[in-house]
């Protein structure tokens, strides 16, 4: 039996009708589960956890056998990937997030990157993907994803996950060719990487544009959604030869939902400060929405939680159809979060009549 | 000479007819200047020199007398006055910002707020208004200001500008008959407090609501855009009987545009993600925009600020008029802003061919 025919997080991303509402939580693999900060004790750290196909599938599965009311598994891996198969060396350092042992500098690293090539150069992540498609056994469909080129420069430039923006906008605002240059680099390894991870059996790609959201209207179509545009173009069906559905997700990107709908992404994800109401209707039939629940009111009790997560799924049906909804948080769920409330989330979510 | 009649500003704020855009800037008597710096150095510290009427209005003229571009001046104070005279005890602590001594941290605290008495508890705010108005000699109109119920909550609350939402998304998701009462009480204080600052000379008032833009759609409606409304109904007409116009400002408030247009507000401050030419058409000709160019941007070389203050501009009067358009930057201008970068900035708006 292929999952691809019943799934309801498929059928929604195509706006098919759907039983109930699919749910799938960003970062459900991660520090808030007990099972998942055990895994990665014995893995040694974040970065070994990801690189090594065995334990990488076990965190994935983990938050599916505690909450079976989730519709969807995604890839454990880090946005990161690309750059530090460049060459850039990625570590992650306490309090600080990742850091980049050799960031980008003069047009000269950029001219300097080399061309990956996947299956050699991110052959950990691509064998997680067909050690998770293996382990799933169609239970529910895999994602696989990428940071945008965009998100990737700026860490790549910045050298540092605590980034303050002022060299990735030098580069935009006083080298733009530079980093078109860098920006094209990208978009071609994103592709490749997307297309990897299709072919191994990434069901659904996610494409994580983190830093979009701070740059102003037309710096973000030049910088950060024609990039994204570029690589959906570049996607290659799967070994069925269906065309796999693709979700952009600007963080901050509410201005700009028509401009995404137009890229030939199947859905938008969106963060917690969008009305997803007035965004249904601003992108018609063209894309389905995924969101938008608020991640800190999981800090809150049962009964907030609850309420809000109703309310975001009442919103998005208050035009009578819940066709085309994915129920996500607005952004990462966190490592304090207790996964009593995250339950609650999801039964608020399952138990809804359409 | 009233300034009512010819100020470009004021014009473009009740969507008349004006010969150029007019501007101002965020936090234009600020740090970038070094002008500033000498007289804030005389005053002690920054607290000291908005209690010191006769300084606030020496630094409050400083922009105006070096850029004669300048469409109006802006009161110098803080948007942290009014907790500070509810006796929060407000300092300004080196690489942290705003810290209150005596943080909300019970329902007994929001009780025991006293209620202001504007005239004696903020007379330095109203002298220095006066001074200032007597100062610019009809110049350019003068702009007075508060921060936002919800804002001036946030601060209350988590007790410093370093703000993490925690404890003011606690009170809002588990108390929120609390957070209420809170900002019942905020409503009629800085309704008092712009009521004040109208009835000594602002021509102008603008609500800044900082932290508006970290909340989902409803918790916006509710806890900030909602108080703000009731704020601008209680506003009273100048001392010649005339209604004084009025600027909201949400810092990422992009998605809530055409509500905040429906509080009565008279123009909306955009931050620099917001596509402008969007913008003007959802809220259609019911209020004027201000905005937005990426502050950051005057970090780069000339040419670079001027293309990309012309292009604010341009898309603003894409569809063919420049009517209601106020430029300002999208958020506060930052301390190491060299001056001439502002120069070019204003001689692109000044030079604006209609």
């Amino acid at each position: 039996m292929s999952v691809n025919k019943s799934n309801r997080f498929l059928k929604a991303l195509l706006r098919e009708p759907v039983d109930r509402t699919p749910v799938w939580i960003m970062r459900q693999a991660g520090r808030y589960l007990p099972e998942y900060r055990q895994t990665r004790a014995q893995a040694g750290s974040f970065l070994e956890l990801c690189k090594n196909p065995k334990l990488a599938t076990e965190v994935t599965l983990q938050p599916l056998q505690r909450f079976p009311q989730l519709d969807a598994a995604i890839l454990f891996s880090d946005i990161l990937t690309i750059p530090d198969a460049m060459g850039l060396g990625l570590t992650f350092q306490e309090n600080e997030g990742p850091v980049f042992q050799r960031p980008i500098s003069h047009r000269q690293d950029i001219l300097d990157l080399p061309k990956l090539d996947i299956a050699k150069d991110l052959d950990y992540v691509l064998n997680a993907v067909e050690s998770i498609r293996s382990a799933l056994d169609n239970r529910v469909p895999l994602i696989g994803f990428s940071g945008s080129p965009w998100t990737l420069a700026t860490y790549m430039v910045e050298g540092r996950g605590k980034v303050g923006f002022e060299k990735i906008k030098q580069l935009a605002y006083e080298h733009p060719k530079d980093l078109s240059l860098l920006l094209d680099k990208l978009v071609e390894a994103v592709a490749d990487y997307l297309n990897a991870q299709i072919s191994k059996g990434a069901q659904v790609v996610q494409i994580f544009d983190t830093w979009g959201g701070i740059l102003s209207t037309q710096a973000y179509y030049d910088f950060s959604l024609n990039p994204m545009a570029k690589i959906i173009e570049q996607l290659e069906v799967n070994s069925q030869g269906d065309k796999v559905p693709v979700i952009l997700f600007t963080k901050g990107g509410g201005s700009w939902l028509e401009a995404m709908a137009q890229t030939g992404a199947d859905a938008l994800g969106l963060d917690w400060t969008v009305d997803i109401k007035k965004a249904k209707k601003s992108v018609g039939n063209r894309v389905a929405l995924q969101g938008n629940l608020d991640p800190s009111i999981l800090k809150y009790n049962s009964e907030v939680v609850r309420q809000q997560t109703r309310q975001v799924l009442d919103d998005f049906t208050s035009d009578g159809s819940n066709i085309g909804h994915i129920f996500n948080l607005g952004h990462g769920i966190t490592p304090e979060i207790n996964p009593q409330r995250v339950n609650d989330m999801l039964n608020e979510v399952a138990q809804e009549t359409p």
